[in-house]
């Protein structure tokens, strides 16, 4: 069994990987930290679990976090480069759901993130945790960077024709939008039902963190560099990302065969037929992305549909997904349930 | 392994039972019957399914059905009742989860359900598959009614009351609001979400069907009539029901406890602290009743509030944990997952 | 023109006096009070208020405020009492959308809201704000009191009954649901779309303050003591109340004539006709109540429907006709739009 | 008074246009027809038109219709086209906002819809009723093809990019999203909260019927061929939608000079300050386009953010707002409503 941990519980982040964790085979939790929280039973803040974990949050502490296994930090940025050095130095492996280690160049992630990295040198070690791209380096990691919900619906989306090399990488355009959990569970009076229900609206169109991130996976694979215009929307609704993505041919190409080629053999990536349309809720509440590849009246526009649950896929189950390849076990437990749909 | 068929597997109620029986250790789905998708694979229509179930929907045969080991109906009233009795007369259990066996009284049913009744004598075996009532009846039953919705909602939140008898059971309310999963999957201009998002309105005040079933319940546990005025509400959400229960107290009782008693070995009845008011999202899924009871003011009015998800503990989820009864197994055998939530 | 202030106009409230208030014929908004916004222009904290409202927050000053004929108070409970008797001292007339001034009785009023009242002799010469009721009484008025959202739903059902003694009033039931927009617009991590979206509760079912204040309503036309069990919930949409009243009749009445002659006068009051379910859409942003009366397999409880838009003839619309009244102005002016629908 | 007439009043389009049309100084609808409710009151199908409209359904005929000075199709395609010249002839104008005059040309028109279209001599003199377009055009109209929702909120936030010449034409990409209502009020599975309630998805990808109006409108201003490519999108919300829109600089522009130099004096179309993101429920209800203007990262993408109301701009608001110039009414006359927010 592994001993796993979780830094900071109580957001919406933290109940998810809890969701998935308590039935998870192989793993035992033994701490959720909280400030906020320390000393109540976490059955009582979050009640889908009572019945299903008997244990309290408590003071985020090196100490007792060492005798884990693994520690989660569900944290909000800032938080896990300052504990993550001594975790690992006492041994302990590391998935930062937050965005600490997740931009190799310093210099770019201080720009962004607004505030100086404080252990550089092991962000150089750190690996991205998109197994679908990096599922060797992931399997023997130490820290593991969990990728952001959008950053994993679109490249994902776009990974197969930028590796390809039969678009114009320089003009793509990823069109996002996102279900209110994606922003937290902070107050906040912009997420209010009464602001964000019945409504829609684009946000951070200047510039969103998650576009360097983007940017940074897609220049991996790529042979030019690559210029993205990223636009976010806010749903009203609670789980669930739909990125739409544009990119322009730039020779011919069978698009299904090649996204088919390019996941035939994963787990958790879903090509659709020709002409589908997938929903964000055919993937509510599990770790799959579904993607349906479109050429509108055969021009020289492709249009990728690419669907998770921003929880799920995009945090909480992909994070149990790189943990189960750190360990050694099969990329798959713990996640085969079905969609709750309707 | 227990092979089960579903017959009218396109509904709300056939997709939750395939969400919970594809992931059941000890199931397997041999046939699912539609006559308007015959021929069509099941995760065509079910996007969630895909790469779940390799299955066809098929026309509904009773031979074929008849070398399942169980099966469940999850199709309109009048249909069970036309194909039960052959079905058990080649041995194969049956759960019905609409209202043909709901009933005891012939004569009521065909009251309230406006057609004749086709196999009364059946009837007058069938078990009401509400196993916090009739647990040891379930599992020896070769028919099972599974109960309503409101019906189990209402039921779990009143029985202690009239059971210990400290409430007038002729002047009982239940106030109950329901997602609009409930109203099922077909055509329906009244169930847009154009019509009903966004909105709340009660429905058929002046009689609903699951008024005899709820006061049939409560009439086998009481020892004087049962008077009860039964409102439903439409939510402008998908899944979740929520019973809000009033009764006049006829003597002193201590509530909390009678509650906690009545239900302290029930795996999927969960009696919350004083004070509680239990949400519906928290039991969103999983085969799970939370109940909280109140007396306000220390009036003589108790409140009991008491969720479940309507196609959960509602339907499917509750024909699972029949099932599991009727087949001898751990009576929570594939329903231990945790809500989702938010 | 009516020269009117509005103090406290951050809140949905106050947007929604705005709203009604800017295509007013015979009003002139000529101050909005907010600490925190002062300064900043009205129609960028309110997108809708674009080209309709060259305004921008001030201070809250009294002697601005009493250049006003009239002055709302959209604000927190607590300020109104602070701020209303140099108001009214200057001539200025008030009404105050929050709770100071509800209850006649100043202990009791104390003791719900946790607070010493800070004018109770001005408290004593305001005029409970249901036209319905008050009408001649709010027509003199220097000071109204705007009822609760909550308490309007609910009274106007049970009036007809309770005026004409049909009904026990020892032993009412309100059970009422709320959308979101009740809970006002502050920072609030429970009422964030991922918290009540696609989910419903009770809540406050001990004791909440508007119990008292719709108590205090029926007493006034009551021959008996009023018996009342008030259960709160919330709805996961925006705007609508609905109240479900439940009461045991004492004798025999013609339930239906009784509600149409108690409101044939009533431009904001609909009886609808026999068997009728009101929507809360159907009111959604006018200032008016739909009732409908049931009395459920002619048993003898009777079931009030009654729909209101919380904000509107809950509190903003209900505000402006109380001011159409004080200012000798057709009740209905300004107010006689259309609801949104769908 | 103008004495108007509907056809097809009972779907959501209808439905809106009564809205606005029984609070309208100058009309008296005399008319509204329906095959399906004839002889039924206008307010029992819609009960948010209880106490403003004291008119039943009719069936459509040519001889009453013809005693209007206008008649408003709100009907499936294929219908206003097999009506409009008698009514014509009569002397009758006429307002289509169902798709049947859109296309001038007419073999396009055929491709797309599918059928023979039963009077293209009409067409010709049918104008394109975008105001902002057209306006003296409509002015001495007799027949107005009123726009689609798609075109509006995508033609209003291109014109003046495509008009300027600074973007390339040839590759403009518009990614729509609608809320539910533009789907109509007919019983549809598809469109049931169970069915699209918390989800999001686009559809019709390869091809959807308002491709072509949007190009035509933009081909009509560009001197360049017009390429596009349009992904509508469905939002679990009911009225609202949100066009974002991406095209290339070709050339230096101050973009936010442009858009306000277009629409300044444009009483429908309100160009928002630099930075801002436009909500859509900013215009929930009333005839308003707001717009917004952004060229992120300083790179060579415009990104238009353009939202209106599907049933006013984009449907029955807009049809009054034709109807005001084709009667020479002040063009805002029955339209300065503020939108209803929260």
């Amino acid at each position: 069994m592994i001993k796993a941990g979780i830094v900071g519980g109580t957001g919406y982040t933290g109940v998810e990987l809890l969701r998935l964790l308590v039935v998870h085979p192989e793993v035992e939790v033994v701490a959720i930290t909280s400030r906020s929280e320390a000393g109540r039973p976490v059955s009582e803040v979050y009640e889908s679990l009572r019945g299903h974990l008997d244990l309290s949050f408590s003071e985020p502490d090196i100490e007792r976090l060492s005798e884990c296994d693994l520690v989660f930090f569900a944290t909000p940025n800032g938080t896990a480069m300052k504990m993550a050095p001594a975790l690992l130095e006492a041994g302990v492996k590391v998935i930062d759901l937050a965005a600490d280690f997740r931009l190799q160049d310093t210099a770019l992630w201080e720009q962004w993130y607004g505030m100086p990295h404080a252990c550089p040198d092991i962000l150089a070690e750190a690996v991205y945790g998109l197994p679908e791209l990096n599922r060797d380096r992931i399997r023997e990691a130490r820290l593991v960077a969990n990728p952001g919900c959008y950053p994993t619906a679109s490249a994902l989306g776009l990974l197969p024709l930028v590796e390809a090399g039969v678009v114009d990488s320089g003009s793509l355009v990823a069109d996002c939008k996102s279900g209110v959990s994606g922003a937290g569970r902070s107050a906040n009076a912009a997420m209010l039902m009464g602001e964000v229900g019945e409504s829609f609206k684009a946000y951070a169109v200047p510039g969103h963190r998650h576009l360097p991130e983007i940017r940074q996976t897609l220049g991996w694979v790529s042979d030019a560099p690559v210029g993205l215009t990223f636009v976010p929307h806010l749903l009203p609704m609670i789980r669930g990302i739909h990125a739409t993505l544009y990119a322009r041919l730039t020779g011919e190409a069978d698009l299904q065969a090649l996204f088919e080629a390019r996941y035939r053999d994963e787990p958790f990536v879903d090509v659709m037929p020709p002409g589908a349309h997938p929903e964000t809720r055919s993937v509510r509440g599990v770790n799959q992305c579904r993607i349906a590849v479109h050429r509108p009246q055969q021009g020289d526009t492709v249009v990728v549909l690419s669907v998770i649950d921003n929880l799920t896929k995009g945090a909480a189950g992909q994070a149990v997904q790189n943990m189960n390849l750190m360990f050694g076990l099969d990329e798959r437990m713990g996640l085969e349930q079905v969609a709750l749909s309707p």
